[in-house]
């Protein structure tokens, strides 16, 4: 090693010690007589100094030359500091240098190597490499890295074993787009990187492996709406011969012990609710748990007023913001706003303020009386001090709106704290969805999704309305794991394709293989998948995976620090049998 | 859990237990009013029994519908065996079976699911997911995950980070062929499949993470010769603020500390040999250690004898087959044969045998006496006993000839071992090799590596003479790793590319980010990257490393399970802005 010790490295008991450090430069402090330079690690800083007369010319000559980002090793003596510096862990002393060196130089770099950067977005993506310098980055990395560490650990304790899947697969109209890879040697085909290694793992169920796991990169092309990426990590695993408590079980250890050996919190067993109970108190499938504030649903009480967006409502629901009675009129009117904004399309919002004398003040005084307000708040369970937000309408879309409200005012409210960690078990999904755009059911989890048994006579006369044994992993209101058990059977798996439109003839060429490995002895089996990216951020308590993820994509796909995609040669589209699409003017 | 137990789990002690078992069916047995079922999972086989009178009919009748690869569960107590099988470790006891449900039947498997298998290879690829079911099968993909475990467990211990670098980065026409993958939101432009991370992992190093490792796949679309796959897995590592002399002892550790865990095997430090050396006395830069049989050169004993053959060689060097005297005439000629072939490309074969009563036979008796063949072997340091074996030729063909004929006579021998280890570093490899095709230099590792400072004048009068600071490891006859310093400066960079051919601009086109990177502060570096799914098969003691990957492709890059490549449809190409070109008829 060029050096001794790294730069986190030094404290007292080391003075005395003659060192060799090498980093970069943080700063150099020049007082005419002496001289401190900031030396940076991935470990931490330690400060050199030099002083005029003592140190000699030579050296003194190659500290002034030193600019921010050079690289240099440096010898000299650990001393005891005069004026310490307690917010580092090596603040107690400094080297003092007897020889020095520059190993390589540095311009200066586009934007500040600082915990808090003056570079933008774009600039730091160029040069990634530096901004992978700046500690919080960095320490993103290392944070990412103890995950997967803790990851394996538990998973490894447990017998399950890391299988490596093809990343060279098959391609499948099935849900997002496919990357297709063309092949250079059967001309006219091509392979598809996976989306998830979904089928490979229930191969591996139907082989014998009962628990396997991965963590593994799978690819979407999809449009990137923020904080996509065409590339992401997930935790993938399967087990066979258990039933979904196993998998609750395992799966919720699983996080607990990311929780404790990464945080040092113990988040306790995770609670569970259905989905159906996440959607009617929510509005969600991934409700933030962090807070209470549930739905209050309130037609019985409200309609035949003679308020007439009451009456004419499908649902008139709302939730009990506590404490929030002092919001403005100015607040109240930025929350109705923002209601009534495309992407949430709420039509109007009615709040109702508890006072703290007792009264109530709404903003339906017209049709209801202290009376029936007073009625309404208890249904609210609410006391002086609240404010009580309700909405109306189509039940589904009201849901859907009132559940965005709710995460806002728990925002305003500072209810939702990136320190706080609440996971939750959303159970018993739905296994189909109707997809407005294509006139027919589509599976919500995907196609290997078993339905539950006693819901199996409705696959025939109300779809909509079969359960799955499907369960999501929810963590502060973002979905961080996904799983179900399997269908293992052919005839079960046919009906499903059928279900989803697929001809017998396309089931066959896309999934007959799948098909084929159940009459082998397929044993029962399920499993679940991790969003890794996520999860790290969320770990992290930050609300973009970008920083997490060492060399990622912007929004259009593109790598700008090696500039990629880019152009071919003609001659290596010609070895791989395709040519370009001319473009449309 | 389906099941209280696995199947290679029960002992005398569980003995009265009552148990649960899950899993597949080897075989049964049916002697009439005894039945025995040999149950089969990951862990193990345990033996079912079930008796006419004592078990209850329903029972019996469904251990009689039971076929091969059933897959079942079955109740029953654990009692002690009549006759124990010292075979299997659950040989002492078996299970009272009172309880047996189906849990899946499954069809006659197309080959056996035995150690030895009936199976093709051609139906054991289609079939996949019933050949990993066999134990060898299995036992090498454990082998790999315990592997990959260890590697992550010693490099952890010494602080490295596990980071992931992109999979869809840019194509870079150096080197074997990239696959590409059309960019649907950037028309015309194509990621590229990493064939290394290796510029990922030098900027990573110029990030300051110091100490770097991935294990990942990598792609490489070549035509595939017997024993290799378009995708592979690298143990891929870097480190910075270190001499070639850290990167050696480092890794050897990794090596040292795989076998000591997986295998229990000390190897204690790995023997170092130049490139010259190795070719000099191995004919080959990866040398099989496990036996000696060193070259010896003959030029000044054999020539001026009037023996043409060898007068006219550049280089007249043989090898000593301790021990092989007893050779037949027919395994001679067989010898002979051996480096006649094509691809070995030897003229002819000289041996010279040492009888056990001290006499000289030869195939050159007629130019060389008695005297002279001793005067031969004394070079060959023969006994009584030995064959001699001699080729002549062009210098650095002959030394390859006869290096493969010395790995053949190690085979006869028996001194190549599959249960021996001999690893060896071998260092000090030339940085360029002449490329006939071309007409030009090419790196031998790659344009990243960094010229020894003491042959960098001979850069410019004597390319080919300039020694790298690279490195394999070898492990008996096979590279398993190779690395090297880096570059760490932009003039020597573009000096190399300049000797590679390149111009400036597409140096820059390429490698622009790479060199401006190191315009900013880059630290000295270097690495080295291992062939994981080689280094498996090796520790498992099997030539090929198909058995080691779950779902291996075949020679012509296929997946026969999957049947991958496919066709993908037009609308997919159109997205992609690319068209099919017309096969030539």
């Amino acid at each position: 090693m060029l050096r001794t010790h790294h730069c986190g490295e030094l404290r007292l008991t080391n003075t005395g010690e003659t060192v060799t450090l090498t980093g970069w430069v943080q700063r150099v402090r020049d007082k005419g007589s002496l001289i401190w330079i900031d030396l940076r690690d991935r470990y931490g800083i330690t400060q050199l100094f030099l002083e005029e007369g003592k140190t000699s010319q030579e050296v003194i000559a190659a500290a002034r030359s030193l600019g921010r980002e050079f690289v240099i090793k440096a010898i000299g003596d650990v001393t005891e500091r005069v004026s310490k510096n307690d917010k580092i862990p090596t603040g107690d002393i400094e080297v003092r240098v007897t020889q020095l060196e520059i190993l390589n130089a540095s311009r200066v770099p586009p934007f500040t190597i600082e915990d808090q950067t003056d570079g933008g977005d774009d600039l730091r993506m160029k040069y990634r490499y530096l901004d992978l310098r700046r500690n919080p980055v960095r320490q993103n990395l290392q944070l990412r890295h103890k995950m997967a560490r803790e990851t394996r650990n538990y998973l490894d304790g447990l017998n399950f074993i890391e299988v490596e899947t093809p990343v060279l697969i098959k391609s499948t109209p099935e849900g997002a787009r496919d990357f297709v890879v063309p092949s250079r040697m059967n001309p006219g085909e091509f392979y598809a990187l996976p989306q998830s290694p979904q089928t490979f793992k229930q191969l591996l169920m139907v082989s014998g492996f009962d628990r396997y796991y991965q963590i593994v990169k799978c690819f979407r092309d999809e449009d990137l709406r923020a904080d996509r990426q065409p590339e992401f990590t997930q935790i993938d695993c399967e087990m066979a011969f258990i039933t979904q408590e196993d998998i609750l079980t395992t799966f919720e250890g699983l996080v607990r012990h990311i929780f404790k050996t990464v945080k040092g919190i113990e988040i306790g067993s995770v609670p569970r609710m259905t989905y159906a109970d996440a959607m009617k108190f929510y509005g969600s499938d991934k409700p933030d748990t962090r807070f209470d504030m549930k739905f209050t649903e309130l037609n019985s009480t409200v309609q035949g007023k003679g308020f007439s967006v009451f009456d004419s409502a499908q649902l008139v629901v709302g939730i009990n913001a506590k404490g929030c009675a002092s919001y403005t009129r100015k607040q109240i009117d930025e929350l109705t706003e923002f209601i009534k904004k495309p992407q949430i399309g709420g039509k109007g919002l009615v709040w109702i303020r508890y006072e703290s004398d007792g009264s109530l003040k709404s903003s339906i005084d017209k049709f209801y009386n202290q009376e029936e307000l007073k009625k309404i708040s208890e249904q609210f369970s609410a006391s002086p001090g609240d404010l009580m937000l309700i909405m109306a309408g189509e039940e589904e879309k009201t849901r859907k709106a009132l559940g965005e409200l709710r995460l806002l005012v728990g925002n305003m409210a500072g209810l939702r704290d990136k320190d706080t960690f609440a996971p939750l078990w959303v159970l018993d999904f739905p296994l189909l969805e109707w997809n407005e755009e294509t006139g027919r059911y589509q599976a919500m989890h995907h196609p290997f999704t078993s339905p539950k048994p006693e819901d199996i006579p409705l696959l025939e006369s109300n779809p909509g309305k079969v359960r799955a044994n499907a369960y999501d992993m929810v963590l502060n209101g973002t979905e961080i794991g996904g799983g179900s058990i399997r269908i293992h059977d052919r005839p079960t798996q046919q009906l499903m394709f059928k279900m989803l439109g697929f001809t017998d003839e396309e089931a066959k060429k896309q999934f007959g293989f799948l098909m084929e490995a159940f009459e082998y002895g397929a044993p029962p089996h399920g499993g679940i998948a991790f969003g890794f990216d996520r999860l790290c951020s969320l770990f992290g308590g930050a609300d973009s995976i970008r920083d997490f993820i060492a060399f990622p994509k912007n929004n259009a796909g593109r790598d700008t620090m090696i500039d990629s995609p880019s152009t071919i040669a003609e001659e290596q589209l010609k070895e791989l049998h395709i040519k370009l699409r001319a473009q449309q003017g």
